[in-house]
């Protein structure tokens, strides 16, 4: 069961270039930019309503956001939806046949565990379940 | 200022085949399934906290999402923010040079007034502002 659209992330080849559209057009509250090492990624959080939008810029040719541009150019990246269990969700889908990118949570930005579902099982949308742990 | 996410546009070739994903295995209320006419779409709509997402269908092959789906495949179409007062925001988008697709709010699905922003403007993300009209 999902309670609400966590965030969606949207691939940028530069934060600078693209934090005044949602700061200064859209309007929304920039939170925090940070780097998810692992992912070779900076991303830049802005809350709107209950959700955020985070734009995703590569920090190395071989991030996976590098990749996504080099593809697509630039564009939404992926969904996330928030779930309260995410564990029992992954059991759950396993348990249906769902084909998952992860089989277990792994670590995401700012403390959340999260998985990724795969592409095949969600019509084109990369669709990630996020759990968030305070 | 965006509100919120009102919802997400997802372009399917099959409300069909694309609805099982989001109601039984993401497990979100369906809410309605309407046609928007002018538009040359079929909207199955579900609710996941206060935002929705939009499945679009198209009911004929020069639907703006069978283009869509001819040029990307199906994917992410739109993300359309809430606002409280649409006119005054497009008002405030041309006073900053902001470029639009609609100049004017016009009618959307289920009594809504929506304007786009040009994807130009808006680094390959097709953007709508919403207002609800209750």
């Amino acid at each position: 069961m999902t309670d609400k659209i966590n965030h969606i992330g949207i691939a940028v080849k530069s934060l600078e270039q693209s934090i005044p559209l949602y700061r200064d057009v859209l309007k929304m509250p920039l939170e925090t930019i940070e780097e998810v090492v692992d992912q070779k990624v900076r991303v830049a959080m802005f809350q709107t309503g209950e959700s955020r939008i985070e734009l995703l810029e590569a920090t190395s040719p071989d991030s996976p956001i590098a990749k996504f541009i080099e593809k697509n150019g630039e564009g939404i990246h992926h969904i996330a939806y928030q779930v309260s269990d995410l564990q029992s969700e992954l059991n759950r889908l396993k348990e249906e046949g769902v084909r998952l990118v992860d089989q277990e949570p792994r670590a995401g930005a700012h403390g959340t565990r999260i998985a990724f579902l795969h592409p095949k099982a969600t019509g084109g949308v990369l669709t990630e379940l996020c759990e968030e742990c305070h």
